[in-house]
């Protein structure tokens, strides 16, 4: 394959991602052969780096996965600074003449991706410039990669995407969202769609409800202003949790393909919508803050750094979701996402129906974390008398050298940009009509009388509207 | 409960099966105080022995199991033995006796469990013995329990029940199939029916066909003389292996009691057939019989003790059988079962349709050994390109503490018997068309012409046309 000749150009070289995610993710594609001789990277950012400054950042972001020195010299002699602002078209100039020397040096065909890993609002600035500068190239591929979040709202999500269209098409365009990254969230779809079993229960009509959990231990750290304009909404459920949604929803698609497969996405986060309706919101959304844990070991978050004193944004929040389309109108979906819960659970449940009321429901779990694995919980009966109802439960745990966290989902996903696969990223209309729900989450809000936060103690199970969102309907939190 | 005082007589005190499996599993009910002050065992065989000596037999065997050896007497203070000859029927006037006694002495309420582990041509002759002599109470409950087989054919089948009727109500003879006292074959029926996924797939819409494996992997050793009686239609197909069948196929019953559930496995056996009809018989039976090991390290069948030179008994057998009952009629059910087979595997396996022509069929496993456990296989993709499939096995493994065999099954089923549950004693139908089924194939083989034995080496998968009775229909014996 000739995709893994190429240049990438890195938008924020010197920022906590590159360094955390992203060269340990390119090292091991290095390792493993997929990008070889034949690849380069400019590195820019606004200091004033050296190349030799760069690699020895680079080297001691990946030393600890490497064999020896000598290999992690190697692959940092691929890597290249250019001190750099964003705003200054000037500057756009030396990129581009780095970027043609570096093609000639390292053969690389005039394939190109731009990774720009810096605050969202610089994502047109940068790629208006890389056209009219001239690095957008026309004998290779093009490819823009973006870190979340796609827009604040529907409508910045749609002026933004009609800014990067001046410069990019949407199948050039690989907006990361990390999860999908996740091999465990790679095998929703093969599982549901080649498996008999799967297909035969997977269905509105079999299944009693979804549960998606995504539940932090910690707290908002030190990432305190960008959580004031976020909060768990827009961090966490209008990608995340969104996505896992849409994946165990979407019907199959025709073809494997990326085209096919997000438009079946697209189709669900279009027709989702809260499960009893905008009218009764109060009892379909719950919200929450934490206060100090009841420990005294904690703050509460109106203590952490960085946050307003009176902040009302939201660290905790509970949907009750339904999707009108699918066969899906009948199955309601519950989401919770709250940081400093007392637990870290990142899972999926898919709840069958109850055969017997004294019977647990038979249920399909896809754990990310603490546990990455499948496991299919059952009845049978006690082996003496077989009145008692006893756990049956059928476990695939993950094998550890895949679900190894950090860089592997970052590796997975720039191998699948590098090979122009789009499956695993988001289509701007998923982000789209992803914002649409969270905007009219954030209306509702925005019209309430009165919020009284914190609500719930750091390191608990939330607020008790969160348990009642699903007790109500005589169903509980599968804590497990 | 009252049901637990009793006294059992047991015809065959002296016999193997007594002492591995019976009085270590009466020794088991004992310790768990299932039974306890108020039982006894009358153990009757030809031989003159004493009481204690009786009581040493019985220690011996139990010894292993027990934590000290005060325990092991105290336990060994109930049995009592008197020497027997069936034939005679003064003989059974001393039993009587000192049933009427040991009645007194233990207060055992009139209950009584006659346990005949002798060959059953002496079944209609104690059973007979037992009403005119007055052994059976008019106070307590009255059960007999009989080893297998009951009959040889259908027609001495329906003879020994119209005998054993003169003296037993059909809902007071408890045939033991020790098969059915094993934790995991007790598990199928509640996993079936208590279970929405396992409802939902386990239809003939559903499933492709079904996989029966009762491989030995050991030779036909002392049991010769028996064996040339029997073979592997007898000794395996005709009980095991079609219970095995009727559970994995039977309808849900209305309740869960014996009268309900063996009604439904009754209407199994009834329509059991050849799945391409009696005409087509060489399509759906395959015999064989071992020679010598290609090692040279084992005999043939024929060298072996006590086995006629030119024997014709059956060492392997495979059926393609169909149910035409119950939605059933379009899914093939192999059956295999051979001694001397390379490894022993006793399984059900319930194989799901193929979803597309690459991807490997799910299918459910019941392991019963060498492994016991519950095995979900399905598919899910390479996490790298998501283009190659993989296994995605979900496993649950029987804990040690109930998989361990022998006596367990024992202890399973008099325990079931004290307390009067019949559901996993088969009916006297059941054997009835199980009967059927083998006297048609039976015949079948006795209007072959030649008979090409030995055909297949010990310690080997079996005769060639044994792989392909599966083969032809584009399918393979699954062998993990």
């Amino acid at each position: 394959m000739q995709n893994n000749r190429l240049i990438i150009t890195l938008f924020g070289a010197s920022g906590d991602l590159a360094q955390r995610k992203l060269y340990p993710a390119l090292y091991q594609l290095y390792r493993k052969k997929i990008i070889s001789n034949h690849f380069a990277v400019i590195g820019t950012a606004r200091r004033e780096w050296t190349n030799d400054h760069y690699r020895q950042i680079v080297i001691a972001n990946i030393i600890n996965h490497c064999k020896d020195k000598k290999e992690a010299m190697m692959f940092a002699s691929h890597f290249y600074y250019q001190p750099h602002d964003v705003h200054d078209t000037d500057q756009y100039k030396n990129l581009q003449q780095l970027a043609e020397q570096l093609d000639q040096t390292y053969q690389t065909e005039g394939n190109r991706i731009f990774y720009i890993s810096l605050s969202p609002q610089l994502f047109p600035i940068i790629t208006k410039h890389l056209k009219t500068q001239g690095l957008i190239t026309n004998t290779g591929y093009n490819r823009l990669i973006i870190e979340k979040p796609f827009g604040y709202s529907e409508e910045s999500a749609d002026l933004l995407q009609k800014q990067l269209e001046e410069s990019f098409e949407e199948n050039q365009i690989y907006r990361i969202d990390h999860y999908l990254g996740k091999s465990l969230v790679n095998q929703i779809l093969p599982i549901r769609f080649n498996n008999h079993i799967m297909k035969s229960i997977w269905t509105g009509e079999t299944i009693d409800h979804i549960q998606i959990t995504l539940n932090e231990s910690i707290g908002v750290e030190d990432r305190g202003s960008y959580y004031e304009t976020s909060g768990v909404s827009r961090d966490m459920i209008q990608n995340h949790a969104l996505q896992l949604l849409a994946l165990v929803t979407m019907l199959e698609p025709t073809a494997f393909n990326a085209s096919e497969i997000r438009d079946e996405k697209i189709k669900i986060l279009k027709n989702l919508t809260l499960f009893d309706g905008w009218d009764q919101a109060e009892l379909n959304i719950v919200r929450g803050q934490y206060g100090p844990s009841l420990d005294g070991q904690h703050p509460g978050y109106r203590e952490e750094k960085n946050i307003n004193e009176q902040s009302l944004v939201e660290t905790f929040i509970a949907l009750k979701l339904k999707i009108d389309y699918g066969g899906w109108q009948h199955t309601p979906i519950y989401i919770r996402s709250g940081k400093h819960m007392s637990t870290k659970q990142t899972d999926i449940k898919i709840v069958f129906k109850q055969i017997k009321k004294d019977i647990p429901a038979n249920y399909l779990q896809f754990e990310l974390a603490p546990n990455p694995g499948i496991r299919l919980y059952l009845s049978q009966s006690d082996s003496t008398h077989q009145e008692e109802i006893m756990p049956l439960n059928l476990f695939y745990t993950v094998p550890p050298e895949i679900c190894s966290e950090l860089p592997k989902d970052y590796e997975k996903l720039i191998l699948d940009c590098i090979e122009g696969n789009l499956n695993n990223f988001t289509h701007y209309l998923e982000a789209k009509y992803a914002w649409r729900l969270i905007d009219r989450i954030q209306h509702y809000w925005a019209q309430e009388d009165t919020v009284c936060f914190p609500n719930y103690p750091a390191q608990s199970d939330g607020p008790k509207a969160g348990q009642e969102i699903i007790l109500r309907d005589q169903k509980n939190w599968i804590n497990k």
